[in-house]
Parts: C-alpha cells; sequence; structure tokens
C-alpha cells in the first residue's frame, strides 16, 4: 500500500450504474455509510427524482456529484434532430450546474442510419461543441467528451481514442472542453499513455478518470460486459500513476456496466469495489 | 463502374470461412464456376481434405490459394507453449508452401492467461517474427501480420491497429514480414489512411486485403457478427481507393464470419457478394 492510499480513496466516486439496483436515497445512504465521498449520476434515474430534490439529496448525506452522464449524441447530419440535440444538451447543462458539477460527460453519437462518413459525423462532434461550449461556461460546467471503445464507433461514439478526443477539445478553450480517460475504452491503445501525457499539465483536458476491468467473452451488444475491478486485463494501477503523472487530482470514478454486480446486494457490491482499489488501483 | 472493373473482379478472392457450409471440392467447383479465380483457404479444413490433395484441387480447377489462415498465437510467456506455437507456425509456412501461396495470416494472439501486460505480448509477436521469418523465406513464403479489432485485445490478438503492425513489421525486410488491411479491423481509425501510405511504395509491406463490413448489434463473443458488403458502416471503396494508391495490385479476399451466409446456399452467396462488390468496392 503506498503512502497515497487515504487520498486516493477519499477521491473515489461510485458511478450510479454501477449499483443501478439502488434507488438515488439508497445510492446517498450507501456512499456515505462506506466512506464514498463523490458520485457520478445519470440524467434519467435524476429526472425521475427531480434535479432539485437530487441536489439536495446527495448535499444532504456530505456527498458531491463528480459527473453527469451524460450529454452529447450529436452526430446527426438533419437539421431538425441536430438542433434538438443541441437543446437537450443545453438541458443536461443546466442539470449538471443544479446538482453542483462541474463536469458533463459527452458521449458524441454514432453514425447516421445508412451513412459511412466518419470524418464528417466527427466534424458535427467539433460543431456541437462549439455551440455549447459557451452556453456550459456561463454555468460552470466542462464539457467533457469521452472516446468510447472502437467496438461503438457506429452506433454510439465515433471518437474512439484519446488522440480523437483531444483533437476536438483542443478547438477549444481547455476550461470549457476537455476529455474523459475511462479506462475500459482506451486500455487496449499502445499511444494511450503518451495522449495522457498530452492531455495533462497547464491547461489539463483531464476533466475525469472512470475505471471499468475488460473481460470476456463479451455479452451480445457488448454493452453490458465490463468488469469488476482486478477481474480482467486492464493494468489499472497504470492508468492511475499516468494520469497522476499528467497532473490530474480529481475523482476516480468507478463505472462497470454489469448484470452480475446489479443482481447482488449494493452495499455488498460497494464494499468489494473499494477492496478491489486498495488492491488493485492504489 | 469505373474502368477497373473487370481487373478488380479478376482479382477477387474468396475465403473459404466466408462458406463454410461448402467442402473443399464445393469451394473450388463454385468459385471456379463464378469466374472467382483465387481462394483463402483455413489451416484445419485443409489438414481434414490433406494438404496435398487440397493443392492439387485448387490448381485443377485453375484457382490460386491466395492466402493460408492463419499461424500465430505466439504470445505465451511460457517456454514449452512458444516453443510449440513457433513448432506450429512452421507447420503453417510448410503447409502454405505446399498449396502454392506466398502469404500466412499471423494473429498474434492475446494475453496470456491472468496477464495485464500487453507490451510485453507485443514483444514477444516480434520475437517470433524473429524466429520464424528465415524459414518462412525458405519457403517463399510472406508472413503477413493481422491486426484486429481492439475489441479482441485481450483473448485473440494484441496488435490492435495498422500503426502496430507496422512498427513490428519493420524490423523485418519487407519481403518477409508484411501486413494484412482488413477493413473489418481497421475501418473505425483515423489514422489508417495515412498507416496504408506508410505500408505501401517501394518496399511494399501490404501483403493482403480482405474485405468484410461492420454491422450492429455485435452477437455474443463478437467474432460471428461480420456483415456482407454494403450492409454496414465501412466506406469499402474508399478502402480499396487507399491500398491501390499505395500500389496495392493483390488479392482482394472476401473474408465474412456469418451464420445466417453459412445457412444459405452457398453459390447464392457467393453470385451476392460478386454484385456487393460491384456495388460498393469497384
Amino acid at each position: 500500500m503506498s503512502h497515497n492510499t487515504p487520498s486516493l480513496l477519499d477521491r473515489l466516486s461510485l458511478n450510479q450504474e454501477t449499483v443501478r439496483q439502488w434507488s438515488l436515497p439508497e445510492l446517498a445512504d450507501g456512499c456515505a455509510r462506506a466512506g464514498v465521498r463523490g458520485v457520478g449520476l445519470w440524467r434519467a434515474p435524476v429526472q425521475q427524482f427531480g434535479v432539485a430534490a437530487a441536489a439536495r439529496l446527495i448535499r444532504d448525506a456530505g456527498l458531491r456529484v463528480t459527473s453527469l452522464c451524460r450529454g452529447g449524441f450529436f452526430t446527426a447530419a438533419d437539421p431538425v434532430e441536430r438542433a434538438a440535440a443541441l437543446d437537450d444538451n443545453r438541458a443536461a447543462l443546466d442539470e449538471a450546474a443544479a446538482l453542483g458539477t462541474d463536469t458533463l460527460v459527452l458521449v458524441s453519437g454514432g453514425l447516421p442510419p445508412g451513412s459511412r462518413d466518419l470524418p464528417g459525423a466527427r466534424e458535427r462532434v467539433a460543431d456541437a461543441l462549439g455551440e455549447l461550449a459557451p452556453y456550459a461556461a456561463e454555468r460552470g460546467v466542462r464539457l467533457a467528451l469521452e472516446p468510447l471503445h472502437p467496438m461503438y464507433a457506429a452506433d454510439r461514439c465515433v471518437v474512439s481514442t484519446l488522440a480523437q478526443a483531444l483533437d476536438l477539445a483542443e478547438r477549444f478553450p481547455a476550461d470549457r472542453v476537455g476529455v474523459v480517460v475511462d479506462t475500459y475504452h482506451l486500455w487496449w491503445d499502445d499511444t494511450v499513455g503518451a495522449q495522457i501525457g498530452r492531455a495533462g499539465g497547464a491547461g489539463s483536458r483531464l476533466a475525469a478518470f472512470q475505471l471499468a476491468d475488460w473481460v470476456t467473452p463479451l455479452p451480445e451488444g457488448v454493452l453490458l460486459g465490463r468488469g469488476q475491478l482486478g477481474d480482467g486485463s486492464v493494468d489499472l494501477r497504470w492508468f492511475r500513476e499516468r494520469v497522476e503523472t499528467a497532473g490530474y487530482r480529481g475523482p476516480v470514478e468507478v463505472e462497470i456496466f454489469n448484470p452480475a454486480l446489479w443482481a447482488r446486494d449494493g452495499a455488498e457490491v460497494l464494499a468489494e469495489i473499494v477492496q478491489r482499489v486498495r488492491t488493485h488501483v492504489v
């Protein structure tokens, strides 16, 4: 156990989707009991609970919201769809501000139906960032562009590498557009260490750091196959060291989508995560 | 239809696994009838039929073997496993030579069980190429390293991008170690055009060009979800133009693993492929 054990565990955040069996009150209570001080929230359950009520609940539990998932999905070429997507992202920014988080995670969206034009879709992502950045800045929220694993390039996210995310983010001021480093999406990339270095330092783009492990076989649809920390192929400690070397001291958010975790007692899952962080991340 | 229609269709090759419902004699007969002059073969069905008999069958049908799939799987750290893998690759090179193909496709292998060391596994790939290259050269066969989609990095292939494959191949003479450009594995990568350019030209590394389309949702295990040409997100024509601009004039091999194609009449599938090549590739 290294000397930074306490500080890293202090920075631990639990993404709500990791324990989707929990209601928002259960999440707030469970994290507070476990000594986990941050939560990453999702828009749909927050809206269902009420944004102001959710903000109060989390604050009253002594927690803070480390990120809101998620905006984005702005690759539509159709002008009406595009305008609707931008409106929805403005609403997401309002929600983020109301929740007191400075980070809105953005998943760019995939190819429009029938399209094979990845460069065009990526350019529309840049356009959307340009449209949203001033609105985000007014609310004190940073747009955090998340590269997703290349297996999602067609139907979910045309931004597949940290290099691509940085190419897009760097068109804008660093305090307005950052990037998300999620180990599940980036672990395979032999350039990711260099790109984390590029993202960090003065004017850092490192807006969020998320952990999940890579396990196989992948399930149908490849959405819900993320592994508990330590169960898979990702060198999580290497990633933690890289983002820290690049100057990142923000939340370390655990985001695992896995029905096997959802089927268990939430408190037990969270205790296991804390233990796994001690063993595989710190 | 551009002026190079006839030459591209002349260069068309059918990978055996695309029509695995066909026996080797059916494959030879079906391709000859369809005017497709090349076949990509797999080791297991060739071994079952007999290597010499398969070579004779293909030759007598007026066809040629454009590639043999596949060698590789040499990332084991254990010395005994490693020696066995190298022996098996020497056997694959003997088989390739007997079949009259100059191309042995290599899938590197994934991480050894319990390992998280991607750089180490990739270095063992380089070591294996070094051990096999002289043996391959003696047989007139080129080692064709295939980068596989990053979703296979853990369990199948630690070489995930064309850049990585070239980094490895370039340690050896170009006539001994080349690379495979398979649209299914590389389509998402915004650097692939530049890397195809790097691979081509004088001393070209472009050893094989394979076509499949990307369709979603991916099936469980993500092995058998490749799409018929034109059904998915890949700009196949762009890829064909890029490899031709880089000087490639070799076989254009269609390699689609899809149970829906296997359930149909092989001749009908092949006729559809030829039509799709005319529409989406030429």
